[in-house]
């Protein structure tokens, strides 16, 4: 399939590496350019604008925030200028869900159609077409853009017509991912201190109720310290926290478990560790129990 | 093997039946007796005392609290009393570090072996010898009454010499459970009340990166609202959340999160539901976000 | 003096007429001219826009949020364009620091002053000139308003230079309050549980520790459950709540108290209690102690 | 009034001294009998043992917790076998209701009177004689005893017939002046780290909305980072803060804010800050907002 794909990042990079590889042809931008090179020695077409990539009349875009997003989209150079009538914007992002509405309408004036696909998943996820995909939207456009998907995840969940809920039920699954990263913060912070082998501990967990892919790789993270180089950094993880209490605060949620993060994350901020992976905000429970405060001399 | 088996709820019931359908010779003993006949049925002696139970030189306990446990192995009819020196008493209730530790130097003083070792794992789990154990203790006691511990669970994990660190990991295996509840409450809330389809949003987490038994089991009982009857009713939720908060006290290990799930849970149980599933007060979140109110009047 | 005032809604016009009532000239401008026509009564003149209200040189504003002052200051009727070079913008109302921030540079643009001077206190205080104020801004100009901020306020407090630092501490000012509400909430929800007189209670914190203004105002409205009329509404407190959490954010400060107030908020919203009070937040935690939920039918 | 007066430290010293002052006679006991002989000094005669202390027929109790109020009250030399049938046992002391209840029924099988009445107020206040006194118990006992209180509080508040109630009261204070200490440490980091004049922020909330004991007193200790030597050590304050959630959980009222307090708490005492006064755990927020941290090398 003839297809444009906007955003080039590790993540996009890879996902578009994934489309080229099983065939599809790409028309790729980026707004550094030299990304776009990058893809162009592996088969793809660069365009000028993002504009020129939604000609392909199918065009993914896997950007870093809600800013990005709408300056792709917009304008005289952005997707919808572009995108033919009848054509489909898949944006594949984690953004807010009034973002998303807000393209939902603005595509549709222009009768054009956009599908909400947000991904889970690491650059390494990617790159190996392991993604798991939540996408929304008509069915048509669904049924139109699901063999793309299908290449570039293992799995695709349909949430239904409105694209506002794949981008909630991102927010939400990353939400989910935070919490655990807090329970075993905590947990390990507590066997730890009482001198429990903590691989013993988090082997149990994971071998059994816990046999998950979340806690498996975040508890191994945890437990070797492993911060950098950081899979999702730590900015990128209080971006979505707030996306999501922003969500629970416009539907009137109280969200308590997200509000903690919310303050782990801030005092992980707080500490210096912006560049590190975000489970770095579960070492606010580990000195909390006055783990590495010896070494300061404060003990 | 001969063994005594002290305390047939019906998770001790459950293991008991195990043993016996395993071929070893079970001395059962239980406060009210009925439960000892019906398992005299399945093959078992009945025994007078805790006591009598313990003098086959190895006895399992399975009681209900740390109340229990003192009453069964202390005093002239207890466990204590029975155990030949040199036995074995293998704990396999949930209790608290501190009720353990002073388990350990009572039999130690006795000269007998004590063994921590509790289960993960609700009756069915138990009847189908589907358990998980962490155990702890000395390593020639463990290696003495591995085979029992294999016969029950399908997997034994080691947490090393000292049986306290067993009672810890099973607490904080229990509050790890509570954060999956909590968060599934939380998120189910928030994505239920901007109208996604919450089994949708359920399927994808659990065959995804929540892909485990916690989040399988207790995200059927939270979308079906299925609280009765209880697989582990909330007061022993309770209890087990209220032994973690005192370990981290004693142990100074601040654990937020188990603080608002120990806030939910006593909401739960001002609001009357105490004959429910522990899950329940993962509802609290659900009434927050206004659900089921319009039904009383109030929206 | 002669002075402009923009905006006259409960708390503006109270203000307005303590000017007038102390002898200075009035300018005065609403978006709705019926509150402005009330004044006239009073003996102020009426300007056809804040633009006109703003060539008096000295100018106050008084609306409900940062939507609104950007709408009375920017464009051509604002104030910008109206207030001559040196002339003094103070701003009254409970602002976002950033907000504060973007006004401070385009005041400073156009050769103009800006004093941010948020209040403490209701309508009825702002009636009886007991207002308490928090201002902030260049020496020189602060010593210009001081008469008219001294005429308002019962007691004026100077927090320097910085605009943005009197917009800060107003919104501190409001968490304090949250935060009092908060810990009365729990208080009387537990010893009104147990059976302790609550207005017994009340008088010994109000009449020792707590005797101050915030506790006797809210104890008294929590005692007696008096929500309506509203001093201070609901949707209000949840925005002064998100600002200051959002100032915590920008400034990497977690503030896991207003968290908390914030979920309470959120819930007594989703109740539909959004005409009430704000101090109606603190019902959640008599609820949650299973208080009224007999009468629902099920204690 | 002859009076006996059990329990010598800080306080106890200071109130018995108050009423040696104002002409009673006072029979001391303390368990190290060094600070008997200090109060004999100054006019008291020293008993052998409460049980001597109480046959003066009213005996009042100061001591640390629920441990020593039983060493005292109980046993053979305790004050339940001396206190002549009739006589009245005065409670000072800051205990659990749960206990309160149990001397209840102790004394009144004694037919003896039992009367709470903890005290607000720091060791200086007491020497001044300007405690604040929450007491409960049967009618004629307190009448019995109003003089005695009335000379070493400034201010006494009857709760009720119920001892329990007024225990309940001691502890929901003491948690009041938390949650002030809370929000105060988190208003303080906000403010300051944005660069606030933190003084002029606190004059501003003492002078206003919050003129009252609490605050002055710690926002001076909070400002000026005063927490040596302690007024009072941060573990009296852990434990009154287990009490006061220990009362909740029988209760079944949930208290978020005093959870919030208990985790401050820990982390503080995982910092080793055990001999500080109990404001101390404010230094958390602060801690977390950054503050401290360039110092340590990790900014």
């Amino acid at each position: 399939m003839r297809v444009g794909f906007v955003g080039l990042g590790a993540m996009g990079s890879a996902m578009a590496g994934v489309l080229l590889k099983a065939g599809h042809e790409v028309i790729a931008w980026n707004r550094t350019p030299a990304r776009a090179q990058a893809l162009r020695e592996r088969g793809a077409s660069v365009a000028g604008s993002p504009a020129e990539a939604a000609r392909a009349g199918v065009v993914l875009s896997m950007v870093a925030d809600d800013g990005a997003i709408l300056e792709v989209a917009e304008g005289k150079d952005g997707i919808r200028a572009g995108l033919p009538s009848g054509g489909v914007h898949v944006s594949m992002s984690t953004l807010a869900p009034a973002t998303v509405g807000g393209l939902v309408r603005m595509h549709r004036e222009a009768d054009q159609e956009f599908v909400a696909a947000p991904v889970f998943g690491r650059p390494e996820a990617a790159a190996a077409a392991k993604l798991f995909v939540a996408c929304a939207g008509r069915p048509e456009a669904l049924e139109r853009v699901r063999p793309l998907l299908e290449t570039m995840g293992q799995r695709t969940f349909n949430l239904g017509e409105d694209p506002e809920h794949a981008a909630l039920v991102k927010l939400a699954g990353n939400f989910m991912i935070s919490a655990a990263i807090e329970a075993l913060g905590e947990a390990l912070a507590l066997v730890g201190k009482a001198g429990v082998d903590r691989r013993a501990f988090l082997e149990l967990l994971t071998e059994t109720l816990f046999s998950a892919p979340a806690y498996r790789t975040y508890g191994q993270v945890l437990l070797e310290g492993r911060f950098s180089p950081p899979g999702f950094r730590l900015p990128l993880g209080a971006k979505d926290n707030r996306l999501l209490l922003e969500a629970g605060e416009r539907l009137r949620v109280p969200l308590p478990l997200a509000s903690l993060v919310r303050d782990r994350i801030l005092a992980a901020l707080s500490r210096g560790w912006g560049e590190r992976d975000w489970a770095t905000f579960a070492r606010i429970a580990a000195e909390d129990a006055g783990e590495g405060l010896a070494a300061q001399g404060r003990g």
